[in-house]
């Protein structure tokens, strides 16, 4: 490619509301342009990038069986609704009405558009396993986009579907796709993280992100330092005993003053840690309007993603108001760790690491205490609905460390959530009966791939690509061109490098000088700069992105090493 | 791909709506289900045909200096605005309200998203010309989908954009593209007429199509055999002279009686041909209000597209309606070929070629007879305004003949269409001045593409893919798998081909007839047909799915030519 000719030349400044790196380099380098916020152009130089990423992931994918195809992007919306999914997507769908009044929704993650494929068919059990996958656009309503192509309103996504006979392959199956990305990822260039993740809107049980370390990234997790990382959201932990050597006392109310409201002042007049004290903590379901109250020890707080997972209740959780404990009877400050009817407790694993905790029938002049798990304080179970934090402790002993990071790609297990909801989502067992799939699904985003590859490559003078996902792989720079022994020099290099099939960007242009065309260079970020000038006579000067130094080697040397 | 793996297996039956053969054999042998009328999976086995179609016109595009990026499918309804195209397009265009209250329109072809990129640019003459397309979802609201992927509401279109600084260099460029075209659909097996046609939406001047000739197209157009070929709306034809040597007789208003009303009517009274008779058609302008009587030879029709054209009121005429013809003091039946006030009247060419025209003036009991043109009919130009038919004579002297093709590709002169409508359309001149752009289109629809193929190439047992664009190579069949050294033996030659880079299909299954699998093989219609069998010993034998014999080669040979 000719430089001269390319369309999306480098600029010298990056939009003024341009923060991070890669969205300023990706700009200035002539990667991408802004339609409107959140919807981007990929201008040549970045379809060539995201062109390569995608082979990457297609060979991977279809090295272990999975099959490419496409999905129209306007979904019928009764397929969103046989899933009850048209309200609890945790992004906004957005909908589109046609001239003949059906209903579409734009996809945003196609699970149901891919079982309406399958079932189609009736697939048999010798089917199975079938992975099929496409690479399409999707469209997520944020109401904030990031600058750049980090969190974006439109953007191509591999989306892969997997449909199993039961739970015992598809997790063979699930081990596969986790094994791929992690190739994928490594042949792009990226290190990635799984991190353990809430599957959120997309229904199943349990799924793991693919994560970028990152300190601009979005996705905020828990790591032990060893194997274990996960999500705020999901992250388990040890609850150390407290005082679990301390002998039972008897269950006594006393009289508290009346200054005592926040758990800060109830560690300043016991002098005692929060975690001695009963905390308590009100929701309520906005379907079934059903009141949770969420007990758990004073130094912990509660994780409402769990507590929803809990109570089977995803999305559905929302702070109780003012007339909601009024409701049962209460009001803020002053909720009860029992008794309340009409609401339903829920304890968390932490109750039983305390001995004669303070607190849990608090009035305006006493409050309980010596309230001891099992006597006093009743649950059938206790549950895991603590917030994981920075500091909290591993069996293994170690304590987690917060970390921040790009979220690249995500595998879900979905089980029987869609192929239950959805009618005909079988396969023919070889009993002769048909029977549920049990699903997965998997995601890759490609232009936030491209950007958390830059995110990690690049110095001050611009982004310096992984060859395997360069736009191209050599940057040829002609000088002194108005030589015309050097100009046909420079041309012929060119063309010879094309004749054996390289990937080859040419700045032919002849008014720039030549510090202009270096800093183009360095800022494009393409491997290898090579360099036809007065100075390198026959030869061509080589200098990798990211090294310091040159060398001059012959055309034939150079050529011959490529073929 | 294991044949018993893959996705989307053959059916006996086609939809009981399939009429079309294309639409038939595509859904049969499992490259496409509907998903509502007129959206499309693309199952994978029609995935990979469509990215060989895609790879092909990728390749010949870069050949001549296209580039191809990307572009977003929402486009700010703001830029159908400044064009005034929200509601002058063909096709109707999709909206959608995201939740900022943002107005987008489904992007149904790109030129303002195009333009609105470069723009950003402001490019210098150096860049131009340029040349940038993309692959890219299109939506069309059409009313009617057809079956099959001929006429979609959803579908990948290539669709290219060129820049250049004037009509000269434009015209170099349109034809670059008239030939690329020209290869591309060779390189599919296709046989393509370029149709000269009318640009419709697009805006612009002149367009032609690349039509593959087909009794089941939508597209009508007419050819005189030779070199000319154009749709009904814009065909141009010669009118021939009927009675131009004739005196010259003086005008006269004569008595006629009360029952000749019509044509018809005319041709009776008068026994002449309806040639010798004047003939209004009475159209408005929606949107300027304006009458228009359009005057034409009896045994023509007017062509409203081309007077559109003439009026440079694209898509802007309808029939006028009583209450219009009363507006101008008339009604249906009597309007007179000259003289009603308000009236703008356009001539066709047609009206020099005869002398002493009866009719112009009827009333209820007289009519006028001896018009001639230039005395008492008065026109400054007259112009092509007729409707070309079967039997229209070019000036070669041919007669048109009418066909019906399917339109696969076309390529638009656009002008400064755009330009002049968007703000900052321009580049900057060699003097340093900001000039408009001179743009061209061109599209390719990938899907109908690969439909029209199958139009071309089947035959009573299925598909007949050529080479260039079949899913696989080769279609390799298992016989007798039971017996362990057969079994052994055809896998074998499964992962030789593969080991070569062969892209092969292997019907591996167990249970199932050699006639059925001979079937599908023959239903999914990829070139080469390899047996392995009890029979072929230690060879293998191959047919051509579009030949009739087979012959029995060796493992080394067959892999020998492959290498």
């Amino acid at each position: 490619m000719l430089y001269s000719k390319l369309f999306g030349k480098t600029v010298k400044k990056a939009p003024s509301d341009a923060v991070l790196t890669s969205h300023k380099l990706l700009y200035q380098a002539g990667f991408i342009r802004e339609s409107t916020a959140g919807r981007y152009f990929i201008l040549p130089l970045g379809q060539r990038v995201q062109q390569k990423i995608m082979n990457i992931i297609r060979k991977e994918m279809n090295k272990v069986g999975a099959q490419e195809m496409l999905s129209p992007v306007l979904h019928p919306l009764s397929l969103w609704e046989e899933t009850n999914r048209t309200n609890t997507t945790g992004f906004e769908l957005m909908k589109i009405k046609d001239r003949r009044d059906m209903w579409f929704a734009l996809g945003g993650t196609a699970e149901e558009m891919f079982v309406d494929v399958v079932r189609k068919f009736r697939p048999s059990y010798k089917d199975l396993p079938l992975n099929i996958y496409q690479f399409s656009l999707k469209f997520r309503d944020e109401i904030r986009a990031r600058g750049g192509l980090l969190r974006v309103r439109e953007f191509i996504m591999k989306d892969a579907y997997s449909f199993d006979g039961d739970e015992k392959n598809f997790k063979i199956e699930y081990k596969k796709m986790w094994n791929t990305y992690g190739k994928i990822f490594e042949k792009i260039g990226l290190k990635t993280i799984v991190v353990k993740s809430d599957n959120g809107y997309i229904g199943g049980e349990y799924c793991h992100e693919f994560v970028v370390e990152s300190n601009i990234g979005e996705t905020t997790f828990l790591t032990d330092g060893n194997k274990y990382n996960a999500h705020l959201d999901v992250a388990e932990f040890t609850r150390e005993n407290i005082n679990t050597g301390e002998e039972i006392k008897p269950f006594k109310i006393i009289e508290q003053p009346e200054w005592v409201k926040t758990m800060e002042d109830n560690v300043k007049h016991y002098k005692l840690p929060k975690s001695r004290f009963l905390k308590n903590v009100v929701y309520k379901n906005r379907i079934t309007e059903k009141i949770i109250i969420a007990v758990i020890r004073g130094d912990l707080d509660v994780n409402k993603i769990k507590l929803e997972h809990v109570l089977d209740a995803v999305g559905q959780l929302e702070d109780a108001s003012v007339a909601d404990l009024k409701n049962i009877g209460t009001k803020p400050g002053y909720v009860h760790s029992w008794g309340h009817k009409k609401a339903l407790y829920i304890g968390d694993l932490s109750l039983s690491t305390v001995k004669n905790f303070i607190g849990g029938q608090k009035e305006k002049k006493s409050d309980a205490i010596n309230v001891n798990l099992g006597r006093d304080l009743k649950f059938d179970h206790l549950f895991d609905i603590a917030l994981a934090k920075s500091g909290s402790i591993k069996e293994s002993g170690k304590k987690f460390i917060e970390k921040k990071g790009i979220e690249v790609g995500n595998i879900f297990q979905l089980g029987y959530h869609y192929s239950n909801k959805m009618k005909n989502a079988v396969f023919v067992d070889k009993d002769g009966k048909e029977k549920p799939f049990y699903m997965g699904c998997y995601g890759i985003g490609i232009g936030r791939t491209m950007a958390a590859v830059v995110e990690k490559y690049s110095d001050e003078k611009g982004i310096i690509w992984p060859e395997s996902v360069a736009p191209y792989k050599y940057h040829l720079i002609g000088l002194d061109l108005k030589d015309e022994s050097i100009k046909s020099k420079v041309h012929k290099v060119y063309k010879e490098l094309l004749s054996r099939g390289q990937e080859v960007l040419f700045d032919d242009r002849e008014d720039v000088t030549a510090g202009e065309k270096f800093a183009d260079a360095d800022l494009i970020g393409i491997p290898y700069r090579l360099v036809v000038s007065k100075r390198t006579g026959d030869k061509i000067e080589v200098k990798k992105r990211d090294e310091n130094y040159t060398k001059l080697v012959s055309l034939d040397k150079l050529v011959s090493k490529l073929s």
